[in-house]
């Protein structure tokens, strides 16, 4: 099913930069190889690579292949036309920080090398650290997620924060991936995640392909699988951690941390520190991105609700710190009270 | 749009059985002629005809078929016709116990009749009388689900309790119609209900039809909009009410009502006295019903799942008595402790 070893958004291999295709997934799985700026743009653009990590990794090589497509030898001009790469790939998803924090990070290596083929080596390496240094974060909130679960537990998660989100392992299920590398049995319930569908379409896929044991169930059927004890654990992702340990995350987790509590279910938060938000009190204050109503009043792109219909369609809720039992981060557990 | 002058489930015209095909809502409004008894089954085995009430109703109409379908004039192998197609349509959903409740009705009245034409008359009779009782049933839920709310209140419910499930007006949506006769404005929230979307397909029809305030979400943002303070009570319809008060709805119900208690919005659950079955304990003694998994891998035909994925697909849950308010009936509200 999979051209490597696991799931990744972006590899690069043999001297070409290839994005998995998210937008055919999980119907069929599609290599994009990636040979300019603007295919990189193009692709970034139209969700063939998403997640906040991985669309920075991607800018990375893009601007790898800005620097190859570059044939002289004069530094100056050089420089100028990574700059010009560097505004470009900026506005392919103008929202997204990790995308301009990995273009400065890229261009910052130019200044220390002495010519453009050194350059150009820079360029790639960086890229490559980048990719490299999220995969260890990523590994090491799992490692640190295990600690928390036990052989045969059976977790609970919501939308997709997994490997397709970040180079590899992702956070909410990197706990699951390690587990795996150590011969330990953890099955996931993945909530499909209305209304983008992220757990049937992503989660579900990269759990699959992995040889993880998923089971798909609709956002409505996260208290039935609670109560019928078949939940030993919740784990989800964060857009963003307020500094009291309120959570932003996909629409439907606050419901999830809800019931969770009110089964005694350990409710997880992952992420890495980077999404700790200390110049944000807390959730009152993370302002809630209300989207297109079309997305509630349809499916996979068909029709399911009268025209003319109102819908509310807010992407995400904030779950508050009472309920959840711990933050888990690349540098360790933190548990309540929250003071971040 | 529609042809006849309100929205109902099912329709005697002309010597004909119409159901209104709600697998094709809210996209377009198509009648079926249902002219033998495996019709009616596989129409609510496809849920063509849904909601407790209108099963009833149903089935009732159904039995009219099967004796129409006896030519000869022996009373006896007349009977043993009609118990082989009570037994049949029994079969035909599971968990709804207005179904054996409507057999059982239309069979009795078999006894008193002297010969096969005087017998099917008073099936056909009979099957009228139940339609008719309901909807006088179902405006006294109303009349009295209404003393619970005041003008200017906003509902939230899951699923379709409304005119579509029973022959007018509904059970969780009738206090709703009938604060419309009365001049009152109650608006509604509605969960859009995966996997089959009876709330956007069905709820949304039938109040924007009726000029009702309503906007629908998704199931996973039930949380977010009483968080919010958005919403006044919940009332949701139901499948069965055990002895205990324990109660069997569409799948999501549970979530909702520990949704609903973790915020004090009460809760209540509205349905005929028909639908509480004293020899049924406790939830614990309610079969929940197991439906294909293709309905949480796709929508519409279209897949939104990997092949090859597991999915768990109960199509009910039970919602505890401590999380329910009362129970509104035809007779009256019931208020806990239950024991009905």
């Amino acid at each position: 099913m999979n051209l490597f070893d696991t799931v990744q958004p972006v590899v690069y291999k043999d001297g070409k930069v290839l994005f998995l295709d998210q937008t055919a997934l999980p119907l069929s799985t599609k290599w994009v190889e990636i040979d300019s700026i603007e295919a990189c743009w193009n692709a970034i653009r139209a969700l063939v690579v998403r997640g906040a990590p991985a669309i920075g990794i991607a800018v990375a090589f893009g601007m790898s292949i800005a620097a190859m497509d570059y044939h002289g030898d004069d530094m100056s001009a050089f420089t100028s036309h990574m700059k010009k790469a560097h505004s470009y790939l900026a506005t392919s998803r103008p929202t997204a920080v990790n995308l301009v924090w990995a273009l400065n990070r890229v261009c910052s290596r130019i200044d220390a090398t002495r010519d453009v083929a050194e350059a150009k080596n820079a360029i790639l390496s960086e890229a490559l650290t980048i990719q490299k240094e999220d995969e260890d974060i990523c590994r090491n909130i799992g490692v640190h997620g295990i600690t928390l679960l036990r052989d045969g537990m059976t977790i609970l998660t919501h939308c997709n924060a997994g490997a397709l989100a970040t180079s590899r392992y992702g956070t909410a299920l990197s706990a699951v991936y390690v587990a795996k590398e150590r011969g330990m049995n953890i099955k996931v319930y993945a909530d499909e995640t209305r209304p983008l569908l992220q757990g049937s379409r992503l989660t579900a896929y990269e759990l699959l392909a992995s040889g993880i044991d998923v089971t798909l169930i609709t956002d409505s059927m996260a208290a039935y699988v609670m109560g019928k004890g078949l939940i030993d654990a919740c784990i989800v992702g964060c857009d963003r951690v307020a500094a009291n340990g309120d959570t932003a995350n996909k629409i439907g987790t606050y419901g999830v941390a809800l019931i969770a509590k009110a089964h005694n279910i350990p409710f997880y938060v992952a992420c890495p520190t980077s999404t700790i938000d200390i110049n944000t009190p807390t959730g009152e204050d993370i302002v809630i991105e209300e989207r297109d109503a079309s997305e509630v009043l349809s499916f996979m792109g068909v029709a399911s609700a009268p025209s003319g219909v109102k819908a509310l369609n807010p992407a995400f809720d904030v779950t508050p710190n009472a309920l959840i039992s711990a933050i888990i981060t690349e540098k360790g557990v933190i548990r309540p009270p929250y003071s971040l």
